[in-house]
């Protein structure tokens, strides 16, 4: 039974993965920390990481970007796996990141979701051929109207994804308004639209010449955001000192 | 049988029409203007239309804004109706527009196809029912890698369309990458996405609480519009001086 | 304050309803009807309407097509107005809501959206439009992999709406595979897709010479169907006797 | 220079690839085979391939399912690498295929686009990651008024790469409007809607518990297929006997 702690219990994510994890099998709910919790919930609450006394396995982090560097301290002393899913973080910070998979397992990820990071893995392959023989590529992301930030976290690590798998050659577009131009091959135009309660969708169109390929994930709640980090959690549980991704959990269990 | 001349007959439009009006019953083309024609003309073509003594019912133009205002200075003098399918016009433009319909007929659209204007129309009460209700409004438009322009004139037509019906609460917003904010409900966010040779894409997205109404349109050719104009064309024939749209053409041949 | 009866309260769409009326103001739940009831409603069950002596204003009914008879019976003697929302009613079942309709103010619909519903509306004069220029016709509806009909009664609704529009020139196409032969015009093709949890996705598709026009509605969660209900519910309980649609809801709010 | 035989040179798609030819480097159409031929062609046409005497290194096929076999007995004969675009290929036919393999270099193909290939191969892996984690699997596709088959030879060949990489798990659904059921985990649900003059989408859906990922391919002209044929053709002139695919084209043009 992986015994796990949830950093950031009292935010939406943190309910939502609390109560699914009472759901599932092979991992309990040991701890939760938060500042602003319910004083509803069924397991221990602490201020802080450092301030929690309870053994666990691993922890998942939904906070905020400015709770994460002493998260990560406690974690890399407590030689405790953690599953980062905060976004947002400065270059520092991913610096910081990769300092702390020195001590312990390490897994962050924009998205937790099965579709999107297999999408994610995908993209590398479609990249390779489509857009090297020509296809421009394009990204339309689709959230609800309270979404403070666009383009979306995931947008970027998709468009990320493809232009590492193309040795960096693109540029992001966010805005064609202010000028008359023909579209500059070597860039990625990335639009953000918002609107009533849309949870989250990502079409990443491959445009040619009288062909056009669209890879698109939609979700409709939250809740495969959380079981996948809950996925996460029990794959890095039992992991050594390192870096991992979403790609290593969906292999492990395809397996 | 209608008398049309094609201003514009050298360009990509012009030479569709041209070649879409042999296959049409009812009408023929009598002759052309522009200044780079081929020379492979089957009708005698002139370089203006102030010099073109060839007797006609109607003019269709798409030529450039810079070629628009003699065309106009001519076919009021002339009476001769007007189909008038260049887009990007100054304001002073828009009401020589007017000032001409006091002359004879002129119909001016952004977009000369069944479907866009149909939709044009099915919008504004759909705006009413569903923006009324508290829907955002979102529109995404899709084009080839070469053109020039952003967003569309089509997308611009759209959600003016819609700001009409709803007596101009909105602004329209091209860009969300350089804020973190939340939407503005009186906001139309408009997105443009370029690649290959996509001929045209027009999406219209109600976003509300949980559901999400979408009007799309796809062009599969160009020929679309050339059957539009030329429908336009016959219409325009027999019309007495005034402004018309294809909103006026939709509804004669749907009685 | 309208009073408010649940016919079907423990089902998934009368524990969805009765939740959302809680949070809903002008109107209180005074009673549910069920055989199956939890147990844990805040408000008093009974087996059948007929037991019920609660004063109430209107029924909302998501029960099963058998329990409907007896349920319009006892709406028409109580003179209680009643919204319908069970599907697959026999027509026999149908001619006995219009006798109804004749004692009390009945409203019957197969979807309670107001995406759903507007757009049966605008469809009605989008296939004057488009059916009558010679755009073919399809319905392609998409569900979750524990429905048990094909195609989704909304589908169907869509599909009567645009045939009520054109005279019933329509016939309805569910399966292809079995001939070698060309479209028939005079056809709706209505596809089902399943799979997974998806709430409900329903694309109008009128295809044309070069270009294609599409209707969508996307539901993200069954909340949509309880608040349509409880809109039509308030908006009943003052009515005269008749037969109305949730077209009559629309109208009635937007003005 | 590749010298190609075009057979099936008289229709829609044999006259589409002839044009192409002529503009593209490296390529050139030597001799033609048909029937029916429009006398218009610059290049000599014979009645069949036997009676061809003009040297060549390649054949492309765009005929019908009954001109197959004579053509694949003479490339065996004369050693003649043949691109086999011919669909609806009974058992027997796709037995002598690999027979005439044997003698020289055969490409069979339902689709010569470069987006649907690459489809095909992606497919593949996305199926074991998310049909292993229990998405259902459907297709939809969409082709104009005139076509006689359904569902399309593209959208079973997508089907088949999908059941070929689960271990032909899964059995093919093409209508559930006879029967009141849940869906079969084990089906793959293939729906065709026919309308206006689509050239070819096609949807692969892989729905899950609260997600979905969507694989899109539209196709805007016939001339994406004359362009695969093509470098099909360029490919297949210099290979050794034996059985090839699009994969294998793509794979060397990404080299």
């Amino acid at each position: 039974m992986v015994k796990m702690i949830m950093h950031g219990c009292g935010g939406a994510m943190g309910r939502t993965i609390a109560g699914l994890v009472e759901k599932t099998e092979g991992i309990e709910l040991v701890a939760g920390i938060d500042l602003h919790a319910s004083g509803q919930e069924t397991f221990p609450v602490f201020a802080s990481l450092s301030e929690c006394d309870v053994p666990a396995d691993v922890v998942v982090d939904f906070s905020s970007a400015k709770a994460v560097d002493t998260l990560m301290d406690v974690c890399a002393e407590k030689k405790l796996p953690l599953v980062l899913c905060t976004t947002g973080l400065s270059e520092e910070q991913i610096a910081h990141v990769s300092e702390t998979a020195k001590q312990t397992a390490v897994l962050r990820s924009a998205n937790m979701s099965l579709g999107i990071n297999t999408l994610m893995k995908l993209l590398k392959d479609a990249a390779k051929v489509l857009a090297g023989a020509g296809f421009d590529v394009e990204i339309v992301e689709k959230h609800h109207n309270q979404k403070l930030d666009a383009p979306s976290g995931t947008a970027l690590a998709l468009a990320d994804s493809i232009n590492d798998a193309m040795n960096d050659v693109y540029h992001y577009k966010y805005d064609r308004s202010k000028e008359r131009a023909k579209r500059d091959p070597k860039e990625i135009g990335i639009s953000a639209v918002r609107g009533g309660s849309i949870v989250g969708e990502h079409d990443v169109i491959f445009a040619g010449t009288d062909e056009v390929v669209t890879f698109s994930h939609t979700a409709y709640s939250k809740a495969i955001f959380a079981k996948g980090a809950i996925e996460a959690a029990i794959f890095l549980a039992t992991q050594k000192p390192g870096l991992y991704t979403m790609a290593d959990v969906i292999e492990a269990s395809s397996n």
